[in-house]
């Protein structure tokens, strides 16, 4: 745990330079504007430790399996967002001493991240071995208006001398991945070009043959006046600079300039990379730093507008929530169904930047509230696209007639990870999935999107939980062996309860939408049943069948599901009775330990309850609640979240925020001392739920939006957006009041606290 | 399947040079003397595919961990026992054109493994792309009576040509490992030197230091008269040789003989291993080709005295039986207690020479029945040099108190494997090494081991089980979470049967040694107590409290043991229902369908009732047998030779011949197409035990051997000996006769069919 970041509402801030920090920080003032996105990496010479990481989204590597034990099934390749050209550098040489902060006394450093408007900020006094003195002042920021264009501000005053001073700006694409299998280096030159203050250069991706061409152009300015400048150029392999040697009195600032452009083969064609980059880069400096940045605030205040939760009386709270919606706006903006949310996003290179069920069980609800409905839409079809993959990876498997197992991790729709355990067993990501149609369809009310994509991607995965059952003639019912629930801390074992629940739930959900398609859309009912060559009567009864005789454990002493087969047949101790000296259990014991033991890392049957809550009575939840939650050790950061929802759900309001805190500063206080690789992207989609379905008690009932609001005793008042179906509500709750205002043209029908209302546009109702 | 391999009832021959066979015959014809071993490589350079290997027992290098995903606990290297500097090559040249099979025209070759006499001959005859023609005769021999030398005995005869020849015998250090994890080479050079025709290199192995030097001495005859000869030195880094350019005249022999000389740092200081290089060398001299020749038939016959197996009848049969006795008798010798046995033995490098349960489980009762008894009390004192690492070891997952759990596979007492379903979970390997040493006390009478070494070992390995099981409140019982047993095609499972069956008994056995060794040897009792701080009291009652209220998974309809929980749950399809081109399953089935799946790849709860047969009335043996045969796809090469001995039990003999087939020739034959990596060295001891135990249904009972003899139809007669407590048996068995022949100076009582016997020495009864 860290807790050396200053609590502001809208400012992430650091004071004062600690090296050992740095590469916290480098995850933590991470910038990204849904194209690409990078970490905080010095634009100068840095000699301390530090992760260099620049991504270009979508822009993989396959990496050559790494395993010790081959399984027939396992994946060639680990596809990693790989780390691009660093297009940020700007060496700066003074009198002959390079500037570099692990070899000079700094003082006044500060670093801050403005998420209002959207740019990074660093500012510091450096002294060099000379005792030379420099005051620097960098902005940066990656636009979101223009998603190819970046732009860095770097200011040089010399406090205490006069000379010569020489700025070397460069783009370097001999650039590594730290996580790379085989310590190979990804990227392959194409060609490169600088003349005078300008540069490009192009890199390929081994293998996968991506073109990335990034360019940059220079402007220096002297006390705001702009300097001729007869920059001089050097190449090398994969890197290009373009030095400008100058002089400095003492008491001026030089002004440098550097605009960037990052243009790839996703979106244009091969030989026309180079042309739109250079493009790209005209368009950044005919509008100057300060436009850029006018935009960028521009652009943050819209979505402030729409998506901002606020919280008076705890400024903590408060940077907390706001730093978790600024990361998951920076890392996905759902303008092209090609991309989607890596765990980490801009921030780390750790699980390589591929897709998880976290996109559909934790960050679509969260873009559902906040974004325009085309954003989920984006998320959906992004699965879609790859159904064929996900029915090979399903064939792979031994599968048949079109059953769908889209994979654990992904980049393309092909499996990557390799862990029998999760990759051919933590199978519920093939639920989620499904909830996902139903999630978006419920909130949006876009049924056509069933007939459209939905159902056929409800079938096929249908037909993987149909084969994937099997019967039990011993218990007389259908068994789901061999899995792996969302809590990974149990691993290969039978019928899971949340799995089970998640098939059934899809089983019937498909059926419904098989329904609705055939009542609605009876030309495109049959297309599709042709082209799944979907056999309704023998497969419809099929998953009738296994809807009814289903097994699901459960102990009727207890009155609680279980887990899974066995799990009483486990030590009954309890998480609050581990030694502090043994957590986390994954850090100190022995994986065996971890899977016989009682303990849950994510509790997947409160998973399942939240997912399913309204089949379930208040009194089952709290049962429920009350037996899993001292078992579980929430080292997911995954796991809190849920927990606060179903805590608020049932009145343990303490709890939940309990929890809430757990999440919600996770990254901030670095809680588990590994902020370095990354940000927790995705779990800050559950932050947002915990708040919002959690505080907010929102739900979605009978097509209308639902409220149950209240507040944690630490705060004096909250309030947070969410935008319905082109309406946006603001929820504000004090400790002595509740409204809802409705800031749209349009009245809404809603429900708080099981009363309806009608909202009329523009006006507000107070319970 | 291959079926090349001549049948013979002393040799293994193969007739006619077949390039794509060439790497399975590498494997079969390998030569090894317990010291050092190597495939059989040509001497002479050859282009086509091959899989060098040498290999000096014990000397090992610790390649790093390759692993996907780390667990706590895993090791950090795997031992590996190395691939050797190469100390048969022997380069030919004739006028300027190398001798290379992979380039001439080859007739009446012919490749001999005398199992008689312990040498490989090799003969051929080689057209050169000239059409120059040499009839070659290769002999070498590992020798069995001193063993850190060797010799070659290498002729060509020119048939049509008279012209240049020259040898090149060299020695490559420069060798790698084909399953290096990190394509590294594992050898440094540590000196060498070459001088006229002697030449020797020591190399030491990277990490762990030990010195190999291999020295060669050369002589060469004309027609077999010796030639002076002034050789050519060459030295390149790890490489030596010595290259003699001489003339033959068509229809004269050139014969060079290459002796050969093996030392290590395992049983010299570092800086006496080149002296004691070149003594060994001298000794070898001195004795030329044909006396080490002559020695080694001796100690071959000496060898087949005690062991050999006879089948009349089946010249097939009796090839496979002698081939297995021969390959165990080249692998382990038994006279240094630091040795083990790998499963490739010498024959290959998978599974890194490194020592598994196989030695306990089935390489034991051979060692038994046909070595010395030091040869198995060597056995058991590695593993109880090994109990401080074994304790160590179990200390990384968690136990304490001197719990031991001995590693899954081991070079020098750390664990090297690393997949998290085995290292931690197939703990049923603890059982072995328990069960081992009651199998030893029972069949050789030395009880004096226990309180020497046994004890110790026992009671740390009960240590271990009585901290693994835990209690479960569901059931009112103490259960086994989280295991993997014998049939690895379950992981991860509760209450493996096998399992549980080998803790209990192991903990009932530590109370009999317990007790035995306070009786007799009261003053080492205290001994042992104090030194293992062992608490009587309060562990004993503890084990008793376990032994008394242990669960067993049990089928109360089926009335057969569970093999784990929940097994009744799975389809219960059996094995004869898999479609052929789906077996092996485990090379075209995912990982997790087989987890699922009923299949059974070795049958663990049938291991169980082989081991502790007596408790079992011959209803329950058959009742279980029926049971999980039929599930049970023998996909481990250990599965068929315990279901041969309890087809034999149960008086199911065609089947007991049918699995004794399918195990006695399944290198030679190579059933699974996998025999170019190297022999089943460990299961050919099952093999041995399915023929003994099986058909001469050798049991030891009350102190004494117990047969019951029966032969399977197909054969006209059979005879096996056994050494008892210095007593050598020989059973006979025909269509109408069982005899057996005490062949020593001693008397000995026997049973045989429930019936006493007191058989004096050289005499013979029949039943």
């Amino acid at each position: 745990m860290k807790n050396y970041i200053k609590h502001d509402p809208w400012k992430i801030i650091e004071e004062g330079f600690d090296m050992k920090n740095h590469t916290a920080s480098e995850s933590l003032f991470s910038l990204g504007n849904g194209r690409f996105g990078q970490r905080a990496n010095f634009e100068e010479k840095y000699s301390g430790k530090s992760l260099p990481g620049n991504y270009v989204a979508g822009v993989y590597y396959p990496d050559k399996t790494r395993v010790g034990w081959w399984k027939n099934g396992y994946p060639e390749y680990f596809a990693k967002v790989l780390n691009a050209p660093n297009w940020i550098g700007i060496n700066v040489n003074i009198e002959g001493e390079e500037l570099d902060l692990a070899k000079c006394k700094v003082s006044d450093f500060e670093r801050i991240l403005d998420m209002k408007e959207g740019y990074l900020h660093r500012k510091f006094t450096a002294e060099l071995p000379s005792g030379k003195k420099v005051k620097v002042d960098a902005k940066r920021l990656l636009s979101m208006t223009d998603d190819e264009t970046a732009v860095i501000k770097y200011q040089v005053e010399a406090l205490n001398f006069s000379g010569k001073i020489s700025f070397t700006p460069y783009i370097d694409g001999d650039v590594k991945n730290e996580d790379a299998n085989y310590d190979e280096k990804f990227w392959d030159e194409v060609g490169k070009e600088v003349s005078g203050n300008e540069g490009y250069i192009t890199v390929t991706t081994k293998k996968t043959d991506f073109h990335v061409c990034t360019g940059m152009k220079i402007k220096l300015f002297l006390d705001a006046k702009e300097l001729e400048i007869k920059p001089q150029a050097l190449v090398k392999d994969k890197y290009i600079q373009t030095r400008i040697d100058t002089e400095i009195q003492k008491g001026q600032t030089l002004c440098l300039v550097k605009y960037a452009a990052i243009t790839s083969s996703m979106n244009y064609e091969k030989h026309e990379v180079l042309g739109a980059c250079h493009k790209a880069l005209v368009r950044a400096c005919a509008k100057s730093f300060e436009t850029m940045l006018k935009e960028q605030a521009h652009w943050w205040q819209a979505k402030w507008e729409h998506g901002d939760i606020i919280v008076n009386g705890d400024v903590a709270a408060q940077q907390g929530i706001r730093f978790n919606i600024f990361q998951l706006n920076q890392t996905y903006t759902g303008e092209d169904e090609r991309l989607n949310i890596g765990p980490k996003g801009f921030t780390g290179e750790k699980y390589g930047g591929s897709t998880y069920w976290d996109t559909e069980a934790y960050c679509l609800p969260f873009y559902l509230a906040t974004a325009e409905e085309n954003v989920s839409r984006n998320l959906l079809k992004y699965r879609h696209k790859q159904l064929d993959k996900a029915i090979e990876n399903a064939q792979k498997l031994g599968f048949k007639n079109g059953a769908a197992l889209y994979p654990m991790v992904t980049m393309n729709g092909e499996e990557c990870h390799n862990e029998w355990e999760i990759t051919f067993e933590e199978i519920h990501r093939n639920g989620a999935i499904a909830f996902a149609i139903y999630d978006y369809v419920r909130y949006t009310g876009d049924k056509a999107y069933l007939a459209e994509f939905g159902l056929e991607v409800l079938i096929a995965i249908s037909r993987f939980w149909s084969q994937r059952v099997s019967w039990s003639e011993a218990k007389k019912q259908y068994v789901m062996l061999g899995v792996t629930g969302p809590n990974e801390y149990e691993n290969n074992v039978n019928n899971n309860w949340y799995t089970s629940k998640i098939a059934i739930w899809t089983l019937k959900y498909a059926q419904e939408a098989l329904e609705y398609v055939k009542q609605t859309e009876p030309t495109r009912y049959t297309e599709i049943l042709e082209k799944t060559n979907f056999n309704f009567k023998s497969e419809n009864e099929k998953w009738s069948d296994i809807i009814e005789n289903m097994y699901f454990a459960y102990n009727e002493e207890l009155k609680v599901f279980m887990q899974q087969d066995g799990f009483m047949d486990k030590e009954q101790i309890l998480a609050k009775d581990l030694p502090m000296a043994e957590r986390p259990i994954n850090q100190n014991w022995s994986w065996d330990r971890i899977l016989r033991s009682v303990f849950i890392k994510q509790a997947d049957v409160l998973q399942g309850i939240y997912l399913f809550e309204d089949e379930f009575d208040m009194d089952t939840i709290h049962r429920n609640f009350d037996f899993y939650e001292p078992r579980t050790v929430h080292e997911s950061s995954l796991s809190p979240c849920v927990h606060s929802i179903i805590a608020s759900k049932i009145g343990d309001n303490k709890r939940a925020y309990q929890f809430y805190l757990r999440t919600a500063r996770l990254d901030l206080d670095d809680y588990n001392n590994e902020v370095h690789e990354g940000c927790h992207i995705t779990s800050m989609a559950g932050t947002w739920m915990s708040f919002v379905k959690g505080f907010g008690g929102m739900r979605i009932k009978n097509d209308k939006p639902y409220f149950a609001p209240y507040i944690p005793e630490e705060w004096e008042s909250y309030s947070f957006k969410v935008n319905f179906r082109q309406v946006i509500l603001q929820i504000f709750v004090s400790k002595n009041e509740i409204s809802i205002h409705n800031l749209s043209e349009k009245s809404i029908q809603l429900t708080v606290f099981d009363k309806d209302y009608n909202l009329n546009a523009k006006s507000k109702i107070s319970v």
